[in-house]
């Protein structure tokens, strides 16, 4: 059976819909968030049709599509997943729908069928492991508030808590203040609070290439940051390493997100990683993307 | 002269008004906050004459008083300062007023004239030094997500930070998190960051006694918290000691606010006090509150 199939990654500030034809072209967009609110899947799901729906439409796709598979934050319960499910089917945007987390798709995307971790590491941060019986775990995710360890609001964040701290005499000196500063062209430090009361968290987390900039100029403090944020990432892996089992060594660990790959976190990370064990961890490149993995679902479900 | 006279401190979340009349009977109320935003300082003045005038109808006291001093958040600079005063005094509750700094009637109340520190620790966390010179210093208070280290807010945060880490796998292990869950009713852990993002601060600075309470059973992570807690707002005093002059030790550290008045969290700051120097630090009990401070400067204001 050939047909139009879609994969969609629905992440929590973004959704990413791959769309493939039967002669092979592909077509990616963005769109609105996919998060699913648990207390209301069916508004998510009606959220989401709706775009595709447009997409599609746009693209001069057909619908409904042969199949589509969705990758949702939110939907850890098998009932949201399945109601979701339900409610994206009636739709009628494909013919056959298949809703899974967007940790699965994320995994899936990056490591394939193989065992490993996937560290996610964008305005917030998350790591999926599994392990060779194929059991799936989850660590940290738990919100940029109380959570999200290492990713770029944590850094910004902790940016502008050691520029206060250097203000008040009550840690080290660092240029990072007036880095910060100018950023966001504030008239002086003491604006911060306010600023940082008034700005979106992605607003915030914009913020972590000026820590980033500071510290590959030499700034101790910035350098230390930095450094910390690699530590938090390294110890998802740690944690995931422990929880899980593996049949061989080093685990892959696959690392996505704006923050993560750049090269002065992905090397710091490289260095954490090699000081962990057993199991020990080597960086790897991921295979594909998340909705590419979505994408190869939808083809199994239309084929299956 | 003798009249009615007004002493009022606002704070960031609420404010206190002390009035007495000439025969020394005194009243207390308590108000909205106290905080003038920069941008419209008058806004701050017109609020506070109108709950004044309530207050004042409410106790038969005779509009205007003879004279009122306010301490308020948010004029550390002149000119604001300036505009509130005027603004207040044009309002027309008292024939004379007085702004001044929140942090000077805080010191003036808990040291009297004599230098030393004030550690305010409530909901969130500050402190103000004078020294022998009659210079005055501020640190810390820089808001509650980049700031207020050792804060009622700071180690509730921090509470559920730990016990997250330790439902990862990423910590040592606490019973943290299930004393928080039940506190506020959660089904599970994972319902952690959506009740903090909908939580206000003060809700969330309200588990702060959960941290302290689960500390005192032995808990070994709760105890750190408190413990790092105790030694932010220590690591404060320590900053303005190196900042201001001193001409005797030790220098005297009073401590006001819900949180830092409790006695688990006074002996762990006392210990982390006795560790530093010079200058060396010595807790003393703060002769009065903010409020009455600004009384007194009222009945000078009158007199003078």
């Amino acid at each position: 059976m050939s047909g139009w199939l879609a994969g969609l990654d629905g992440g929590g500030t973004r959704s990413t819909l791959v769309v493939a034809a039967p002669d092979g072209r592909r077509w990616r967009c963005e769109g609105p968030a996919g998060l699913v609110d648990p207390r209301a899947p069916e508004a998510a799901a009606h959220q989401l049709a709706t775009w595709i729906r447009t997409a599609l439409a746009d693209l001069g796709a057909p619908i409904p599509l042969a199949a589509l598979c969705a990758g949702l934050a939110g939907v850890g319960h098998e009932a949201e997943r399945r109601r979701v499910e339900v409610a994206l089917a009636a739709a009628g945007v494909a013919e056959r729908v298949e809703v899974v987390t967007d940790g699965w798709i994320a995994l899936e995307g990056a490591l394939g069928p193989e065992p490993g971790v996937l560290l996610v590491a964008g305005t917030g941060s998350v790591a999926y492991g599994r392990d060779a019986r194929g059991r799936v775990a989850r660590c940290g995710g738990w919100g940029l508030t109380i959570g999200d360890e290492g990713s770029a609001y944590w850094v910004a964040r902790e940016g502008w808590r050691a520029a206060l701290r250097a203000h008040d005499g009550r840690g080290p000196a660092t240029v990072l203040g007036e880095a910060l500063r100018a950023a966001v062209e504030l008239p002086d430090l003491a604006a911060a609070p306010s600023w940082i009361g008034r700005a979106s968290k992605r607003e915030v987390a914009a913020l972590a290439p000026v820590v980033v900039r500071v510290a590959a100029a030499g700034d101790a403090v910035a350098d230390a940051v930095l450094t910390a944020a690699a530590a938090e990432l390294a110890l998802h892996a740690q944690a995931l390493g422990q929880r899980l089992d593996w049949d061989r060594e080093p685990v892959p660990v696959a690392v996505v997100g704006g923050f993560g790959t750049q090269p002065e976190v992905r090397q710091r990370l490289s260095a954490c990683l090699s000081r962990l064990g057993p199991p020990a961890f080597a960086l790897v490149e991921p295979r594909a993307d998340a909705a590419s993995a979505a994408l190869e679902r939808a083809r199994r479900l239309a084929e299956g």
